[in-house]
């Protein structure tokens, strides 16, 4: 995705010394790139978010795997590498799905040339990370350019959170849809939910007017209020973990407007690439952890001054206590469908799409 | 209400020549007070939600009457003041009820007395909007013993916004039933729901604090993630308008919690007094205006310096567009109950509550 001309991923190589991030913590408000030259550096850079979303994360923790075995490429630097990549979030899927990929082909390597197959692996695994975003980005253009040809209208779509090219190496997951709906001339709006307590809409804001995409910020309040006066056509999101029934995990708030899309006739899809599934759990309610961030994420909200310096004002003092679930369940009763690599699914054949990695799981 | 050792009300006269008000803006940071000595005085604090809240906003409403009968008693400023109040804040039909009663009364009182009767039948007003949300409260408390008793347990409630004694004259609505069963000995927790973008739920939580009740302050996604893990036994919260069907018009976001709750089988109740419930209203979604307030409620959040002193925070530029409706409705196949001053209804039964106000309407 271009920044101001500039074609960027969202994480690169840096030879084989460091890794190079948008530190997301920054924007909108600045656009600033960080070097991670250690793999505590990406632990620490994932666990504060300077670097999110699930896809990115996964992409993070595979080039973390790579600057351990920099520092060590033992047996024993290995598991305390994935260990700690593995805890930096627990939610997403994806992490542990990189990690494990990397520690089977590492486990099998020798020591000496376990460096250079970790960078060649994890280089690899992000440019799948693109070609993925690509492909599932072009069906969910269709069914957008579908819903258009349906109503003549410009498609209304809501999203949650950012589901944009900054959560992925690049393109996005839902607004990789959009952006290749938007690119083949499919009128769009989209309402951007604020997303609190971490306000990550206003990262989807900033990518959609960096992509001239037409969207409106809402209250996260306000999406039922929308829905119910017919200004929805879906509600479209990513997420940080499926199941293989299609239940969908993903930033705390999506179940709600999961809740008003099916009180008022709307459809809901979840747009994730394949490393998004995950094939093991049987109840997402018990079997999904679901991370409980800081309270003062809530009691602080970042932004900028009327001089145009980014700033923080506290809006509850350290005594107010706060509870700070980052994730929430989107059953698959709710879900019309998955976008996926491999085209979109009704969340009950979902497996059928992928045979080869649930055999796998 | 007690603020450090003091009783307040929310809301009163200083002689008949001004009226005196918490500025809501400025709290939970700081706690200042306000004389409004004109009837565009307020307006204005009515529009900039220096007050707020229904049940007050209806008194403010007799009391800026009051203030314009000081200025001229004149029939003609009689129904500009009638306009321009109502014009304040359309949404709440407390203001609206509150003025029709003045001008009904003020119309058929000689001029030269029409000031003295209008601050008599404001505070005749103010006095009835205490003892109405006094009684609901009670009725109130006994759904919430009866809660305890059955469960055992805490009782975990959900709250939106602010329906506590600063959006009334003194008590609260929704507030008002927990501070009487926490009076009564009843163990309770309160869910507190932030409310962007204006934020009444840290005016809820300074409240609690205040009176001692438990209490833990959540983004506005949370709570339906706190209803999928059985955490919350009911939602209460207050209206701004309450048609005769019980379709409940409430602060936006409210029926996001009200579709959780029925999810999940958790029950929903508003806390209303009589003068909330619109009698005249046959549909809700067609005929209440739904007021649009200014984008800027979202782009800045309002806080406080490191050192303490009230400031905000840009977080979105004037350049990005914003959407703020500031109320939804929640259909009354959503809603357990209504809790008034003549006890508790289901919707269908609220009209047989109030035979005398429905013929009357």
């Amino acid at each position: 995705m271009k920044v101001e001309g500039i074609h960027y991923r969202s994480i690169w190589p840096i030879g084989t010394r460091a890794v190079g991030i948008i530190d997301q913590t920054r924007l909108p408000y600045a656009f600033a790139t960080l070097e991670l030259a250690s793999c505590a550096a990406v632990v620490d850079a994932i666990r504060a978010m300077k670097l999110r979303g699930a896809p990115l994360i996964g992409v993070a923790g595979a080039y973390g795997m790579a600057l351990a075995m920099n520092e060590d490429p033992g047996d024993a630097n290995l598991a305390r590498a994935q260990a700690a990549l593995a805890a930096a979030r627990p939610t997403a899927v994806n992490l542990r799905w990189a990690l494990d990929r990397m520690q089977v082909l590492l486990a099998r390597t020798p020591r000496n040339e376990r460096a250079r197959a970790a960078w060649r692996e994890a280089a690899c695994i992000a440019d799948e990370d693109v070609e993925i975003n690509r492909a599932l980005g072009a069906h969910g253009a269709k069914l957008l350019a579908g819903v258009h040809a349906r109503t003549g209208r410009t498609v209304e779509v809501l999203t949650h959170c950012n589901a944009g090219w900054m959560a992925t190496v690049d393109y996005g997951t839902a607004l990789s849809a959009i952006y290749q709906a938007h690119d083949a001339g499919v009128p769009l709006h989209v309402w951007v939910d604020e997303t609190r307590p971490r306000n990550q809409g206003l990262l989807t804001a900033w990518e959609l007017a960096a992509h001239g995409v037409p969207y409106t910020l809402v209250a996260d309040n306000a999406g039922g209020h929308l829905m119910q006066r017919g200004r929805v056509d879906l509600v479209l999101v990513g997420a940080d973990r499926v199941t293989a029934a299609g239940d969908v995990c993903n930033k705390i708030g999506t179940y709600l407007k999961a809740l008003a899309a099916r009180d008022n006739g709307v459809a809901f899809y979840a747009a994730v690439p394949s490393p998004t599934i995950d094939w093991t759990v049987r109840d997402a309610f018990a079997e999904i952890p679901i991370e409980e961030r800081d309270g003062d994420e809530l009691r602080f909200v970042a932004g900028r001054t009327d001089a145009g310096e980014g700033t923080r004002v506290r809006i509850a003092d350290a005594a107010v206590p706060v509870a700070n679930p980052a994730f929430d369940v989107t059953p698959a009763q709710l879900v019309t469908g998955i976008i996926t690599e491999r085209g979109i699914a009704a969340p009950r054949e979902l497996a059928a799409l992928f045979p080869d990695l649930r055999a796998a799981a």
